[in-house]
């Protein structure tokens, strides 16, 4: 039978998180009880600055991409907001916000920047956290991310690593901005977080994003059909 | 064939959030970013207080309720963070988290704190938003936010109704404590938030827990398996 | 604490489904094994062949609906196979699949076919099992299922209830084919089936078309990214 | 924009699956519908046979395992079906039912089963389809399939590799049987259906198993709750 112990929080009369009373919890901003919760301590003002700026960055990104699309058909189905907003969260895979976790994986591993870039050119992939579509010169939501870092004193081995990687991309290849997943990344290595939580920390970000689309698609009459096309024999 | 507009966000270089700048956005605090992106206009620092309290209060609940057994459960069978955090927003229905939005509903209703209470007595039903199973003269999470409230001055009618409705449940029935969906649902009507928004809520206010729940949940060896008993024939 | 109990099935050596030991299920056909876990008896020869027609019915449907849409976008994100299914199984609501249920509802009640279509035409609703936008004369599947219920000596109370909704309805307002829903629901309700299975029935029988599809967008190269417009201020 | 095609199906008054006008299809067993819409061809009548075994040997597995208790604990927390099944499906990851996965691949890549066993043992894992907490000697699902397969004359060339790489095991380390995981995936593999469908056979195959759970699940008072214990400082 399994048991279900746990470190993070209780609940009832003498609720806590991470040791903290939950009254005193409710007197702490959202963002810095979401550090308790998942770092197990409280920010310092700087601390907690920039990971406002690290949320605020990702809270929502348009009607069409993957997450998007997935919560809002759902919810023109005939849905409830939890199973709409779900279904947005399911779409967060690999290939949808999955560049956070692992460019801190890297950025946290033993490896130099070197090696990470040998290792990736040799298998022909794309750096996560090198190169964007549209920004040839700068990503701005990086370079605000890493200025912000800066001013506040707060980026270290992690923002130079990242550089490094992006120097020895550069090198060897072509050169490319840092993006915002790198930005993030760096960051929060620096800020001591693990990489594990990185692709969590993106969904806590994006689903207020995904609450106001199911609520924007609750006024739309008609459920979502697409034009499909068989090509088969 | 679907179309697919909005009026919440757009992304690319000239990205904004309910016409807000990206850049700008990512100056707000996530709370803030998050109350723009649902409601359309920014808080006034009291709102944004409040607001903060109303979030925290929701973040994490220990490890033997629905969502996240759910979300832990999953993640033992080996998957992503996104797939897991996902199954516990699956179990936040109407009976796990859905009296904010119907106590919402209510509020907002054309009816009075009479008639709501009658028809809920005819049907035999709990009223939402009053009892609780612990506290008998008070709810210390409801009475914090209330009183937050009142020394605002963000206290509104709505908070007046539903103690009007506690007051017309008292004399019919039997004086129960108002809870904390109770005082969030009366608070956030007040705050000109439409009821459509209340289980929105609190999934985003419950998404950071299933975040820590399921990272703790990967240091766990084995997969989640409960004691069943077959009592067919 | 929880009590997990079920009268379904048991695991280990002495493994039964509803009291038959799971070799001898496994010398059964999927569907009739299906029908076996479901309603807890075995199906005649007869009901077997009905029931395959009405499985193999729902199989799939393209690639246009929400439920393909879900799955494939899911997918598309970077995910595994259990993930988009279940996205596309989300998908599946009260708008998109929930014609049966509610159709087997209304024919299992206490009401006539003339207090249903009253009731339906008061609140200016479709009634569940009538209309289809290609069809007018007659839904070829429908027909086919009914079909092969009469001839199979299936066909009973509820078949016919549902022929007199549909003569109600034309009588007060327009005549329009019995869909498929419609027949589904009153042939399941004629072979005994409880009303709260009717989703699920459909869950099952589409499963395999999700299963395909996500396997179809494994050779996807990208991700599926829809033209959204913001249209906010 | 994405651009929705499909070799697999189509709707509408000319319906197709995989080339076969719907009409048909649902003159053929629902397991034949299966195996047609995944694999593209109809099953002779002895693969038909064996399929139907494969899959109603997985059908359900009593109530306490992972796939099971996620349904059941979201459809408590106040859900509609679809939303339930899904949360089982979720729980489906590498570590509960992605053996036969795992296995087709081995089976199905140039490794021999030496080569295969070097592997696994080098890296101190577990061999997918070898080994049973409960049957020391034989499992019987397996032998059932294993029979099976050879009396209808369909066992080839991969169920000699699972039984080799058995072999090769028992001489390294130890005498393991095969379990259900690794017949069904040797089976498959010689029926000519790709590795990448193992999980979503799975899948198929569970899912009247969820769905009669959560229908039980509908007639429990209450929502589900474990005893958690907050272990934290």
């Amino acid at each position: 039978m399994t048991d279900w112990k746990t470190e993070i929080s209780s609940s009832g009369e003498d609720a806590v998180i991470r040791g903290e009373k939950l009254g005193e919890v409710m007197d702490m901003d959202f963002a810095d009880a979401i550090w308790l919760l998942l770092k197990g301590d409280k920010p310092s003002n700087k601390e907690s600055e920039l990971f406002n700026t690290i949320l605020s960055s990702s809270i929502d990104h348009g009607v069409g991409n993957p997450s998007t699309v997935s919560a809002r058909t759902v919810q023109s189905g005939g849905n409830e907001m939890n199973t709409s907003v779900a279904a947005g969260i399911l779409a967060l895979g690999d290939a949808h916000g999955g560049a956070i976790e692992e460019c801190m994986q890297i950025l946290q591993s033993e490896d130099t920047a070197e090696e990470i870039v040998d290792e990736y050119l040799e298998e022909g992939e794309k750096i996560p956290g090198i190169g964007h579509k549209v920004y040839e010169d700068e990503d701005p939501r990086a370079q605000k991310i890493l200025s912000k870092a800066e001013e506040l004193g707060l980026a270290g081995e992690k923002v130079e690593k990242m550089k490094e990687i992006q120097k020895e991309f550069a090198e060897r290849k072509v050169g490319l901005v840092m993006n915002v997943d790198g930005a993030v990344a760096a960051v929060m290595s620096d800020l001591g977080w693990d990489y594990r939580l990185g692709k969590g920390l993106f969904i806590i970000a994006r689903t207020p994003g995904l609450v106001a689309h199911v609520h924007e698609e609750m006024d739309e009459p008609d459920f979502r059909r697409e034009d499909g096309e068989y090509v088969g024999e």
